[in-house]
C-alpha cells in the first residue's frame, strides 16, 4: 500500500499534471445551458463528461455534493460512479461537502468519506470548522490513516464569509490565521506536505499567517466565474512549495458546453495558464 | 396548503406534544449495543424504531445524517424512507446535516431538502455558517416559501466550537451574538415564530442577546449524554415564547436499547421532565 500522506500524493500528480482541479458543479442552470434534462441522467452525462476531461489533463476532480443531493439516493449512486471512476482514472477526487459536526458525528463522516469499504470512499474532503477544528480528530486520524486529505474552509471565495472568518479570537488574531496556525501543527508530524490542507479563496486577501508555512496543500476556489485571475493566485501563494496549491475551476470549464472536444481544450487551457503562474 | 411558517407549525405541535425531539443517531457504537450488524439493515431496523417510539408521543424527529452517509447511497435510501414515514406518522423531521456553502451551491441544498419533489424533503435542516449567513438567502427563501424551517448553528454544545463562536466581529460583539441578531431580522416579516431557527446548546452560557427576542425557534442539543438537564434548558430559554424551545435527546433515549415498550417508556420520561420545565 501506498503509504504517503495525501499532500505528497496530491504534490506528486501537481508535478506530473498541473495545478488544476476541475470542478463538477451540476446545477440546474448548467444542466440547463447544456440542454439535458434536471434529472439522474442529466446529472450523470454531465459528471462523466467532465470527468472524461480532466482525466491525463488535470490533478484533480472536485465534484460538488450538494448538486447530487439534489436528487437525494439516486444522486448519491451517481456520486459514488463518479468517485470511483475519477480515482480508477488517476484524478485524486475531493468530495466537496464542508462536512463538520461534534466529535462523535464526525467519526460518521470519516467512515462515510474515508473507510475503503465505504461506497463514497474519496481521496479527500472539504470541512466546515463552524464547530472546532478541534472536534474533528476522527477526521484527521482517518485521514492519515488512510493517506486521505482533509481542506478545512478558513478563507472562503465569497464576500458573505468575512464576518466569520476574520473575526477576532480570545488571542485577538483573526479566526482564518487561528485556524492556519492549528492546521500547521496537526501537519507537523509530516516529512513534507500533510494530510490536512486548507481551503483559502483567490479573491482574498493575504492572511497574516505565512502561506508557505502550512505543512499542507491548499484548495483554492474563486477562479473564473468568481471573478479571480490565474495571476491572482499566483501573487497569493508565490512562496509556497512544489505542487502545494490545486486550483479549481468549474463554470468557466464548464461553460465551454457539452461538445467534448471543447471542454478538453478549456481544461488544457486553464492548465497551461495556472501553470505558468504557479510554484 | 398550509401557509403558516415553520416555527408556527412546530409551535403548535409542541403545544400537542410537548418540547422533545428524538434524535435518531445510528452510529456504529450504538448498532453493536443494540446487538446489530453494523450494516443498512441494522440501520434501518434502528432509525425505525426511534421512530415508532416518537410516534404520538414526541413533536419531532433528528436523523442524524453522518450515519446514513456511511453506508453511501443505500444509507439514502434508508434516510428518505425514514423523513417520509416520519412526516406521514406526523412527526416534524429535522434532517441534521450543518450544510452550508457559497451563495450558488446553497441553491443546491435547497432544492435537496425543501422541494416537494425532492426525494429527502424534510420539514427543516440544520445548516452551519462558517461561510456566512447572508449567503444563505436561497435557503431562507425557499424555507419560507415551503414552510420548512432553517436551523442555524448558532453555539453548538461542544466545547471545542466556543473559539470561533465567541470570536468577535468587526463591530465587537460575539459572533454568536452577531448570528442571533441577524436570524431575528430575517424572521422579522413573520407574524409569531418565523422559519429561521437556531441551534443552541444546553451546556452554554447564556448569551448577550436575549434569546426571547428570536422571533424564531431553538433547537437545543446537549441534555442528557452530553451533560446537561432539563433544569439547565428551563434556566437558559426561560423567558422565551411558548412551543419555541425544542429539546434534542439521541443517545439517552436509544441507550434503553431495542425493545419497544422501553424506548416508549424512555421518549415519554423525557418529555414529561422536558414538558415540567419548559413555557
Amino acid at each position: 500500500m501506498d503509504n504517503r500522506t495525501f499532500g505528497d500524493r496530491l504534490a506528486e500528480r501537481i508535478a506530473d499534471l498541473g495545478p488544476l482541479c476541475v470542478g463538477v458543479d451540476p446545477s440546474r442552470e448548467m444542466l440547463a445551458s447544456w440542454e439535458r434534462d434536471d434529472d439522474v441522467y442529466g446529472l450523470e452525462f454531465f459528471a462523466l463528461a467532465m470527468l472524461e476531461a480532466a482525466m491525463g489533463h488535470a490533478a484533480a476532480l472536485k465534484p460538488q455534493v450538494a448538486y447530487f443531493e439534489r436528487f437525494g439516493s439516486a444522486g448519491y449512486a451517481v456520486l459514488e460512479r463518479v468517485i470511483s471512476e475519477g480515482r480508477d482514472a488517476g484524478l485524486m477526487v475531493i468530495a466537496d461537502a464542508k462536512r463538520g459536526d461534534i466529535g462523535s458525528t464526525n467519526d460518521g463522516y470519516a467512515e462515510a468519506w474515508f473507510a475503503p469499504r465505504s461506497p463514497l470512499r474519496a481521496d479527500a474532503l472539504t470541512v466546515s470548522p463552524y464547530l472546532g477544528l478541534s472536534a474533528m480528530s476522527s477526521l484527521v486520524d482517518s485521514a492519515v490513516a488512510t493517506g486521505s486529505g482533509l481542506f478545512v474552509v478558513v478563507a472562503s471565495s465569497n464576500e458573505e464569509g468575512r464576518v466569520v472568518q476574520s473575526a477576532r479570537t480570545a488571542t485577538d488574531e483573526k479566526v482564518e490565521d487561528y485556524l492556519l496556525r492549528q492546521i500547521a501543527t496537526l501537519n507537523e508530524k509530516a516529512d513534507h506536505l500533510g494530510a490536512v490542507g486548507a481551503v483559502v479563496g483567490a479573491t482574498r486577501d493575504r492572511p497574516r499567517f505565512d502561506l508557505s508555512m502550512l505543512h499542507g496543500p491548499y484548495l483554492v476556489p474563486g477562479v473564473g466565474a468568481q471573478g479571480a485571475s490565474p495571476d491572482d493566485v499566483g501573487k497569493l501563494f508565490e512562496r509556497c512549495p512544489k505542487g502545494s496549491v490545486l486550483v479549481n475551476v468549474s463554470r468557466a470549464i464548464s461553460g465551454a458546453g457539452p461538445e467534448s472536444r471543447a471542454l478538453r481544450d478549456a481544461v488544457r487551457r486553464w492548465r497551461d495558464d495556472l501553470s505558468a503562474v504557479l510554484p
